[in-house]
């Protein structure tokens, strides 16, 4: 039975693929507010209920592309923290900037957060949905999070430092721009905010003065 | 003339803040979903037509309230950045506890974020709602700024830490909670936040070892 479950995979996952795929190419074609499932499944060339099956709605099917989307996204471990940090940081802003011009025709200077602004408004509306979220995020950030513990172990950083503070701090700190004040995350701010959270702002206090 | 302008002042702003508590309450009372601008002027005892005049969508009018939530929370310059910014960050996060749960029947544990994403997908849909909450931010922000500038000039926080960044650091850690990763922000978490954030995470490299 296993060996038929194994053998039965590629196909189911084969369908998968091209349902995310056709999903993450309606949304780019259609945006948010028009895209449908019934346009994906068309483009994936499944039943619509083979897709309804594996995501009962239009925000689940979005979390799927978003997780997607995040995966590839690397997570590389070299010893060198602040490089590793700034490389993750950086690939995380240009996947959120692909993201949020997903289906706009973006004029210059258009500061919208896009579909990433929708997405955080399904996960609020959807109790299921913010759970899939909240689940991606978790399992996704877990890989930052070892770098980090890993950073501290080896003593590049603190022994106290925390890594869930620190990693909040710095993918806060973007999703922040992103989606409530609308600076621009440009140039060198992945480097400059890497390197704020490493050394710290507080003025260190000679012992004995 | 200027004298007239005064003269006219008083009786606008009431109307105002009668609108914008109206406009609170309803939200409290029916949500984002069904709250509508008739309710809001019927409440308020104005016309339409005199909120319309002021805030020509329900999005501009949830702006004007989340602004109106937001000047409330105080900025004090105690002269201990530490204190004043746990004080600060303490204030954002019960007011967007307030902000969430606002329309909401909110069952033990649930981690939306409610009114606050709802926002958050406003401003990214409509470029003048986008506009304005991006200029609320930015007024509203000034002041923690002026906090951290204020350290820096006393000799509280090293010479080269950036306001900008470390504020982005500290608000932004407490939305990606609640908006992304719906972890919790409980207890202490603004407190570690902060020493976290005053401290750095790298270990400190000793001269001439």
């Amino acid at each position: 039975m296993t060996t038929e479950a194994r053998r039965g995979r590629p196909r189911a996952e084969g369908a998968d693929a091209r349902i995310l795929d056709a999903a993450y190419e309606v949304l780019v074609d259609r945006g948010y507010d028009r895209y449908s499932i019934d346009e994906v499944a068309q483009r994936a060339g499944v039943a619509k209920t083979t897709v309804y099956r594996r995501w009962p709605t239009r925000d689940h099917l979005i979390v799927a592309v978003v997780a997607k989307i995040q995966d590839e996204v690397p997570v590389t471990d070299t010893g060198d923290i602040r490089h590793d940090l700034v490389t993750y940081l950086e690939a995380i802003v240009a996947g959120l900037d692909r993201m949020r011009r997903v289906g706009r025709a973006m004029e210059p200077g258009d500061r919208s957060a896009g579909l990433v602004a929708e997405i955080v408004a399904a996960a609020a509306r959807h109790t299921d949905v913010g759970g899939a979220l909240r689940g991606l995020f978790a399992r996704r950030n877990a890989l930052p999070l070892a770098l980090l513990a890993s950073a501290r172990a080896r003593g590049d950083l603190k022994p106290d430092a925390q890594p869930g503070v620190i990693f909040d701090e710095l993918a806060g700190a973007i999703y922040y721009r992103l989606l409530i004040t609308g600076e621009p995350i440009d140039g060198d701010y992945a480097s400059r905010l890497v390197d704020q959270v490493l050394a710290g702002a507080r003025t260190p206090h000679e012992e004995g003065t």
